[in-house]
C-alpha cells in the first residue's frame, strides 16, 4: 500500500500536487488509511501526452492483442483478492455479497469485450465491390470499417465502485475500441480505484501494451476533470453521475476549439405504469416487487423506479396500502457517502413539501445519522403536471406515486416527462393491446421498455440499451452498457479502390478473419 | 408558378412575413421571376408544431408506407420535367448535363432509401433471448431496434441544388428513418426548392402521409434557421455548407435547454499525397487527373482536392510544370453566386499573399466579372507548417501544392492537418507498403481514404463514408451520404420480456419481416 494515492502516469507513479485528501467510511464517518494527492495540471497533461503517443501503436495492435490485455485485466483484478472487496466495502458501505457480485460483473464485462474482439465482427465491415461495367459511370470498390477515435477520458461513478468505475464498462469499451484511457478516480472510493489501476497497469505491462494506454488521476474537486475534458488531445469523454456534473463537462467539451463527444449518463426517474387488470389480479405482488426495487441497494441505481403511474381505482388503493406497509417495515441503509445521504434527505423533504404530496409509507425503523429511510409519496396527476419539481430525480430509496383520473391524464403525464433510461409496463398481456398509444408515447421517452419486470438490473449483452433521451443521457443514440457501448469510441472509415495487401484484414477480399460483413447490403462470412 | 415564394406549412401555403427577396442568375447578375417571402417566427412555429403532431403517425406508418412515399417523391420530381432543370440552371449557372445527372442521383437516392426500407434490415434488430435457467440469475429476453428521433430540420446546400437540397440526402434519410422534416430553403436557389417542395407535398398527399411530414420555409437571412434550430420540438439538425454557418447552428443547438445533435458537413481541403514511384511512372497522367478534379464543377465540391503533398524530386518538378500548363489552358467558370465568387477571389488572393507561396499555374483565359479563374499555388512544407492560414479551405477551383524535404516533413504535415472528408494516395502498389506509417496517420484525419483516384465523386451506397473528424464535420461517427446516413436520425430502444403480440414486427420471435437480425451475436434471417 506504500504508493497508494499517487497518480498513475503510464507505468510510473507521481505526486507533484500539494493538496491531499482521504476517503471516508460512510457508515462511521471515519477517515480510512491512505493519503491521495490531487493531480497537478502538469500531471494531467503528461497523462494525455502519453495516451496520445500510445494511440498509434495501440490502434494498430489488433483485436487479438487487445483481447489478451482485457483478459489480463480481469485476471489481475481477481488476483487482488479480498483486499479489493474489503477496501470497496469500507469506502462505499455496500455489502460484501453485492461487491463480490459487482466484481463478477466487472470481470465478466472485460471478458465479454475480449471475446467480442476475438470474434472480430464488431468492426461492422461494409463492402460495396467495384462495378467496372456500370453505366453511365463505373462504381469504385468501397470498403468501410470502424476505427478508434483516440484518447478517451473516463470518470468513475460513485454508485458502482467496480462495474462503472476504474475498469468498468466505459474503460472496458474504450480500451476494446482501441482508445487509450485516462481515468479520473472517484474521490469517494479512491483507494478502490488505486487497487484496480494497479491491476490494469500490471496487465498492460504483462501483455506488452504501449505505455500510456492507461493512466489514472486523483482529485477531490473538479479541476483535473475540467483540464482533461478541455485537453486538445482528448477525443471523447464518458461520465456517469449527476446531471449537474454531466452537463458541466458537456458544455466544456462543446466550447472547445474542436468539440468532442461527451457520453454522460445522468440518471432518471424510470416511470412504472400499473395497468388496471394487473392491479386487479395482483396488487399485493406488485407492491412487494416494487418496494423491493425501490429499496434495492438503498435506491442507489440510475434505474431505480422513482415514479409510479396508475389510473385511480379501488385496486390502486389496495396496492398503495400494501406498498405503504412494505416500505414501513423496510430497513434504512447507509448511503454511499455523507454528501449523497444529505442530498437525499434534503430532496426527499422538499418533495414532501410540494403542494398535494402525501406520504404513502416511510420506514419506521430507527435511522442513524449515516442512514437513509425508504420513503414513498403520492400526488394527483393534476398537481404533478403543474409542478416540474416533481419530475426530478431523488437519488436514493424514494418513489412518487401519481394517480390519474383516466387514460388522457396518463398520456399527458408521459408526454410531459423528460427523457428516461427506462419505462416499465405492469400489465396483463390481454389488456396491454388496448394501450398501444400509451406504449408508443412511452417509447419516445425511454431507452428501454420493460414488461412486467423491474427496471433495476441492467443485463450486459448485445441487445441492451442503457441510455435514453436527454436528460437521461447526453446522447440517446448510444448505450453505456453492453457490447454496443464500444460504438461510442469509434467512427467509420471508407477505403476506396485499395489494393488488397494494403487493406486491414477485416476488409481483405478473402475475409481472412472470417467475420460477418455486409456485402452489397447482405450479411455473410464469405 | 402563382404560389411560388410562399411557405409550405404542411399541405398549405402561407406568406405572413413582410420581407421579400428574389433569386439571381449568377451568370448575368439579373433577378429571376418569383418573389419569395421570408418566413415569420409564427410560421416557423406552425411548421414545427405540425411536424411534431405528424411524428406519432409517421413513426408508426411502417417501412412499406414510407418507401411508397419516397418512391412517389422520386416520381413527382421527374414529373416536374424540364421546368425544374431550367430553373436550377438559371439559379446556379450549373450546366444542363450536370443538373440532369444530379436529378438522377437525387431520384436514385430516394429509390435506394425506399428499397432499404422495403428490405427492412436497416433497423439493426439485436436479440438476446431469455435464459431462464442461467445461474446465479436468469437472463431476461432483450430485443433492440432503431427508432426515429422526431422532427428534423434540414438546411439546403448551395452547391447541389437537387442532391443536397430540398429532396436531397439529408431529407431522404430523415424521412426514411421516420422523422418529419422541416426544410430551410437555400436562398440562392429558392425557386428550385419551391418546385421540389411541391413534388414532396404532392407525394405526401398521394400516399396518405400525415400533414406536417414535410414543410419548407424561405428566408434570405439566418433568423428562420436559428428559430428552427432552437425550437423545443426540433430533435436534430442537418446542414451542409460553410464552417461559419455550421458552427453557428452547432453552438445554438448545444446551448438549448435540451441539446440536440447537429450534423454539419463543413467541407475540407482533402489532401492528396503523390508518392515517388507514382511520380516517376506517370507524372503527366497525375497532372491531367488532378487538374481535372480541381476544376470540375468550378471546384465547387466539398471533396475538391485543395492540398497536394509530395517529397521534392526532379519528377515532382515535371509534374508541377505539367499541372501548371493544364491549369493555364483551363477555362474559367461562373460560380454558384456572386457571394461565392467574391469569397473565392478574396481567399485565393490572400493565399498568394502568404509568405513563400508561388503560383504554379493560373487560367490564362479572359475572365468576366461573374467567373472564377482556376489557380494552383505552391509552398514549402516548412512555411506550410508555420502558417495555419494555409490549412484552410478556398472553396472553388484552387489547390495548394506543398513540397516536403523528406518523409518526416510529410508526416509532420499530416499530423498538423485538421480533420478532412477524404485523403488520397497516388502510389504504385509496390511502394505503398513502405509507407504504412503515413497511411495510418492519414487515416486518423479522414473519413475516406482513396487509392489512385480523385476524391470528387461520392458514391451513394452502403459502404460510403462522407464525414470526417472535426472541422470537416461536427460528428465523424456518422455519414451524410449513403444508406448509413439514416443512422443520424435514429436511436436504439430495447424491449425487455415483451409478449410477442406487443413487439414491433421487426423483433417478433418468428421474424415475420424476414430481415437480418443479430441473435446472440450472430447475423441470420431465422
Amino acid at each position: 500500500m506504500d504508493l497508494m494515492g499517487k497518480q498513475f502516469i503510464g507505468y510510473g507513479r507521481s505526486s507533484e500536487g500539494t493538496a491531499t485528501f482521504q476517503t471516508m467510511d460512510p457508515s462511521t464517518g471515519q477517515a480510512l488509511p491512505g493519503t491521495f494527492y490531487a493531480a497537478s495540471p502538469k500531471e494531467a497533461d503528461q497523462a494525455m501526452q502519453l495516451a496520445s503517443a500510445a494511440f498509434e501503436a495501440y490502434k494498430n495492435a489488433g483485436g487479438i492483442s487487445r483481447a489478451a490485455f482485457l483478459n489480463a485485466i480481469a485476471d489481475e483484478i481477481l488476483a487482488l483478492g479480498n483486499a479489493l472487496i474489503q477496501r470497496a466495502m469500507a469506502e462505499t458501505a455496500l455489502p460484501q455479497a453485492r461487491l463480490e457480485g459487482e466484481r463478477g460483473r466487472t470481470v465478466g464485462q472485460l471478458r465479454l469485450f475480449a471475446h467480442y474482439l476475438e470474434e472480430g465482427s464488431w468492426v461492422e465491415a461494409r463492402i460495396d465491390p467495384a462495378l467496372p461495367d456500370r453505366q453511365p459511370l463505373p462504381r469504385a470498390d468501397i470498403r468501410n470499417m470502424l476505427t478508434p477515435l483516440g484518447p478517451v477520458v473516463v470518470f468513475g461513478a460513485s454508485n458502482f465502485p467496480l462495474a462503472f468505475s476504474t475498469a468498468g464498462g466505459d474503460t472496458a469499451s474504450a480500451l476494446a475500441a482501441g482508445c487509450p484511457v485516462v481515468f479520473k478516480a472517484h474521490p469517494a472510493h479512491a483507494g478502490t480505484c488505486d487497487l484496480v489501476a494497479r491491476a490494469i497497469v500490471a496487465a498492460a505491462q504483462r501483455t506488452g501494451m504501449p505505455e500510456g494506454v492507461f493512466s489514472l488521476l486523483f482529485d477531490p474537486g473538479h479541476e483535473t476533470g475540467s483540464t482533461l475534458t478541455q485537453h486538445p488531445l482528448t477525443r471523447a469523454v464518458a461520465f456517469t453521475g449527476s446531471q449537474k456534473g454531466g452537463m458541466a463537462l458537456y458544455h466544456l467539451a462543446q466550447q472547445r476549439m474542436e468539440p468532442i463527444p461527451v457520453f454522460a449518463e445522468m440518471g432518471s426517474i424510470n416511470p412504472v405504469i400499473l395497468f388496471p387488470e394487473a392491479l386487479q389480479q395482483r396488487s399485493a405482488a406488485l407492491a412487494t416487487q416494487l418496494a423491493a426495487s425501490v429499496i434495492l441497494g438503498v435506491g442507489q441505481f440510475c434505474t431505480n423506479p422513482g415514479l409510479i403511474l396508475a389510473i385511480e381505482s379501488p385496486e390502486l388503493n389496495d396496492f398503495l396500502e400494501q406498498l405503504g406497509t412494505a416500505i414501513e417495515v423496510s430497513a434504512p441503509g447507509v448511503m454511499l457517502s455523507a454528501g449523497i445521504r444529505e442530498n437525499f434527505s434534503a430532496l426527499a423533504a422538499e418533495m414532501l413539501e410540494q403542494k398535494g404530496v402525501e406520504v404513502v409509507g416511510k420506514s419506521k425503523s430507527q435511522t442513524n445519522e449515516h442512514q437513509a429511510a425508504p420513503l414513498i409519496g403520492k400526488v394527483s396527476a393534476a398537481r404533478f403536471l403543474e409542478n416540474p419539481r416533481l419530475h426530478e430525480e431523488v437519488f436514493g430509496p424514494f418513489s412518487l406515486m401519481v394517480t390519474c383520473k383516466d387514460v388522457r391524464e396518463l398520456s399527458q403525464i408521459i408526454q410531459a416527462l423528460p427523457g428516461q433510461l427506462t419505462g416499465t409496463l405492469m400489465a396483463e398481456p390481454s389488456e396491454i393491446e388496448n394501450y398501444e398509444g400509451i406504449v408508443s408515447l412511452l417509447r419516445n421517452k425511454v431507452g428501454r421498455l420493460v414488461f412486467n419486470g423491474v427496471p433495476t438490473g441492467v443485463e450486459v449483452g448485445h441487445a441492451m440499451q442503457h441510455g435514453g433521451p436527454f436528460p437521461a443521457t447526453t446522447d440517446s443514440r448510444f448505450t453505456s452498457v453492453g457490447t454496443a457501448a464500444i460504438r461510442r469510441f469509434v467512427r467509420p472509415v471508407a477505403y476506396q479502390d485499395f489494393p488488397d495487401a494494403l487493406l486491414p484484414d477485416a476488409l481483405k477480399r478473402n475475409n481472412p478473419l472470417n467475420i460477418w460483413r455486409l456485402t452489397n447490403g447482405e450479411w455473410s462470412k464469405s
